[in-house]
């Protein structure tokens, strides 16, 4: 058959037709669980989405919070996917293209913060396994722009849970309707240069003059002042 | 009998007594919603759990997402209140105290994150209320910090944001049960840091010889370097 049964008796499909009913399931489950909730979701309306008998899910899945598990996974894996392409040698200018990328990731697919917040209600260990794999992740790419002086020396974990907080955040309020029109640009150039410079009002105000270029801002100061959203 | 019907028809309670009881509903609700969920949750949970007749209840709030907002406004009320604390001059000074204040309250009070996360799922306006309330008169204060030149001029809104973002996944993560033992002096010290002066490595290194209190960290580097949770 080319599918292995895994330890809860599911199929982990090798096939190419295998993989592509087990994608459909999942694009199915994000849609119901994005729109009307886990507890309002039932198995059969995932399956009735995807257009497949109800005896198809169980093949694959052992029940509602196994497939609920596999959607934020998938996120995840998509997520990833899409920021790989912030590939800037700068790692300040990748935090600001990463930021970008994530925003415009998260207008594009609102339903992921619905998912993810109600993961932490459904079981909190799937929320925080989710942002501690990523933050592990960017926590090493932190430490390796330590060690080339591009990034202030700290612990990496927290800078990398400070950033992570911020795009979160941002993602969740400019994917919300009432944002949509906001102008995401300069949401983009304040958040990124807070994210290098922080509140302190110097590190800008003296960038004339002064060589390096972790000093100079990402935007200018006069770029980035009360602009309005 | 010192007390007003709202629009709703529900009481406004004007007494002592009336407050007390409104009081102990909410705390009731808190804990219910807290621990099992708004959907497990039912109006009579609440009254058992508050030692009441469910009648009681009906003539406070109208409904178990009335009271649920309500909770939701009581936990603001009083994170103000703890916050209202921090009341340095300097406003990054301040904005290390307030978030060493947020996470203490934080951790004393682990259930609001499942409240707020919850509130998302059921009805995303509580959600954004929230935070849309707290941001608010943040930015405000910002911007006044901003006229003193305390803090770099930029879009304070956007500003309040991040902080926000920063203070409340940092009190998650660090309210929840695996990271209770963490030593939370060194996440405030690094999340100070960042806040204060962002990711950049300089402005911290150029401190000694040069002017200014906003150029001085809040912590000396080699107290933030690589510090141990």
């Amino acid at each position: 058959m080319g599918e292995t049964k895994t330890a809860a008796g599911r199929l982990e499909p090798k096939t190419k037709r295998g993989l592509r009913t087990r994608d459909a399931l999942l694009r199915a489950a994000e849609k119901c669980f994005g729109e009307k909730g886990f507890h309002a979701s039932s198995v059969s309306d995932i399956t009735d989405e995807a257009g497949m008998a109800i005896g198809t899910f169980y093949l694959y899945f052992t029940d509602k919070l196994e497939i609920f598990r596999a959607v934020v996974d998938q996120i995840q894996t998509e997520l990833r996917q899409h920021l790989r392409r912030s590939d800037n040698d700068d790692r300040l200018v990748r935090e600001r293209h990463g930021l970008a990328d994530f925003l415009a990731f998260a207008r594009a697919r609102p339903r992921m913060f619905r998912i993810l917040q109600e993961s932490y209600v459904v079981d909190p260990d799937i929320y925080f396994s989710y942002f501690e794999s990523i933050a592990a992740s960017y926590a090493r790419q932190l430490k390796a722009a330590q060690a080339g002086k591009q990034i202030a020396d700290a612990n990496p974990d927290i800078q990398a849970w400070c950033l992570i907080a911020i795009s979160n955040f941002l993602g969740m309020r400019y994917s919300h309707p009432s944002k949509r029109r906001a102008n995401i640009g300069v949401v983009v150039d304040t958040a990124a240069d807070f994210i290098a410079h922080g509140l302190s009002p110097n590190g800008r105000a003296h960038v004339q003059g002064q060589s390096g270029a972790g000093r100079m801002p990402l935007v200018s100061t006069s770029q980035a002042r009360q602009r309005r959203v």
